[in-house]
């Protein structure tokens, strides 16, 4: 059993360190030292083979790079600033098509590596373990708030408009694995608008929306005139009959933000153009709980939200 | 796929919250406030059935209460304070034999819950997820370090003396499960006396022993004839003929302290014993490099380093 002896060197090798981790590696547990007017944010993500990919189907680095990326999506989701990560691995003992056991690991992390790199996070542990099932990896990354604290779901209001970053839908042909997390643009609104509340869009439009509002004690109204549809949207349309416009509102895994933000300074982001990708106006918090459309006639019609029901800080 | 949701609910009418948290359940990730002058310490273990546990065999609280105490232990030997866990689980989409899926998720809770009360431990969060193969828990501990820092591996000396805590081997027939993680004693020990390093026995006694030289830079020198050698090690050894004395250096998870410590000051540690438990003086860390023994003719003899090559921060 010399796997984690192994793959310990070559992340001793491969890992940056930073001037915030006090222990890191080789130690019982890793210490931090830690701004002191800053919260920590911790999110936690578990992928399985099977479920949150196919290890037979795509590249270990993508499946890696995924599995981090969901967790900085979360952090973007409450405007945080990555800090540490711990990655723990449960590996197939007899490793996977071409790859050993510690080839694979390695390539896990290969894909973790430049996304880590692009945030300055530092992966300062974790547990690697084998056995004889498929691929599990559980990560938690710790980050810090700003001095503008923690976007929270659950400070929306009434009369709020809703925004969103980039497109939405037909992730499954290859963007849930190439997760963007929208760190840098949390970060940045956060820095210079006022925003009440945020998620990031994991498990599909409309139930994270959904979800945005029921924690804010309000209901979410979405104009189905203005969702921003992905070409990937339109291209799984044209395979399974179903409309571009609900793969956009159920899909999942998109990693875009929701934000939900005072009329005149949404109107300001909006007409800033701020980010590097469109934001934009999708709908707004009503009075009314639940989740409405705007249908193309202005009428307002029931929406069932609908997406992945797995994910989040459970 | 309403696991998450019915296992939310659940929790929430069942675990306790702390003032520490400033954004809890239900958000897209955790947010601590923290006192300023302490570290973060930051420990992970993932546990799989059928290498850590084997479900169909024992009760599942036993599993979970393992599960959570792994990292206790690991907390421990930093000399540091829990604060809050984040559990994740991989649970197999049928249950286990007699348990729903749900059923065994909340099982495993009930295990970590009364270990979690006994330190004022927060479980904030986590990610729960179903699949089509055994069960994975993976949890994630953050404790605090004491005003006297953490306390490492690598802060031995040559002359140090190595104090233990309990008793040794045969920890396969039931200890391993029941883990007792010894974060009192040693938050105790650090608060009184000047301890250089600490590392728990999680993969074997023999093993750990070297890991904590080897992290200071020195050799270490067990006395054969001075380990405290546990009740199982006895009933172990009349199974399968092998010699208590070596099931008490190479079994692990018995996840008791190993201490270096001054040689004045270990004096005092073992005339004072001011644990609940015995704690005894097992040898000594020296210049020559590697781990040797001391056998019961008084002769230095080279040791080889026995246990379990798998856990720790890797």
């Amino acid at each position: 059993m010399t796997i984690e002896r192994d793959l310990q060197q070559w992340l001793q090798a491969n890992l940056s360190t930073s001037p915030q981790l006090s222990v890191g590696f080789g130690d019982d547990a890793a210490v931090l030292r830690q701004a002191a007017d800053n919260g920590t944010v911790v999110t936690t993500d578990l992928l399985t083979d099977g479920v949150d990919f196919l290890l037979d189907e795509v590249d270990p680095r993508l499946v890696g790079h995924k599995a981090l990326g969901v967790n900085l999506s979360d952090l973007a989701a409450m405007a945080s600033r990555p800090v540490v990560a711990f990655v723990s691995l449960a590996l197939p003992r007899d490793g996977t098509a071409g790859l050993s056991c510690l080839e694979l690991a390695i390539e896990l992390y290969r894909g973790m590596l430049p996304l880590a790199d692009r945030y300055e996070l530092v992966i300062a542990g974790g547990d690697t373990n084998t056995w004889d099932a498929p691929l599990v990896i559980s990560i938690t990354v710790l980050g810090e708030t700003t001095e503008h604290g923690p976007l929270t779901r659950s400070g929306g209001q009434s009369g709020d408009l809703l925004l969103a970053t980039g497109t939405f839908g037909g992730s499954i042909l290859g963007r849930h694995l190439r997760v963007e997390p929208r760190v840098s643009e949390a970060l940045l609104l956060h820095d210079q608008y006022e925003l009440h509340a945020g998620i990031d869009v994991s498990d599909g439009l409309s139930l994270d929306t959904a979800r945005l509002a029921a924690a804010s004690g309000v209901g979410a109204q979405i104009d189905l005139s203005a969702i921003p549809i992905a070409d990937a949207a339109c291209r799984l349309s044209e395979q399974d009959k179903k409309s571009s416009r609900d793969h956009a509102l159920g899909d999942g895994e998109d990693f875009e933000l929701i934000l939900a933000v005072p009329p005149a300074e949404a109107e300001r982001i909006l007409r800033d153009q701020p980010l590097e990708l469109p934001i934009a106006g999708i709908g707004e918090l009503v009075d009314m709980p639940g989740l409405w459309g705007l249908d193309l006639a202005g009428q307002r019609v029931p929406l069932d939200p609908q997406g992945y029901q797995h994910r989040g800080n459970a």
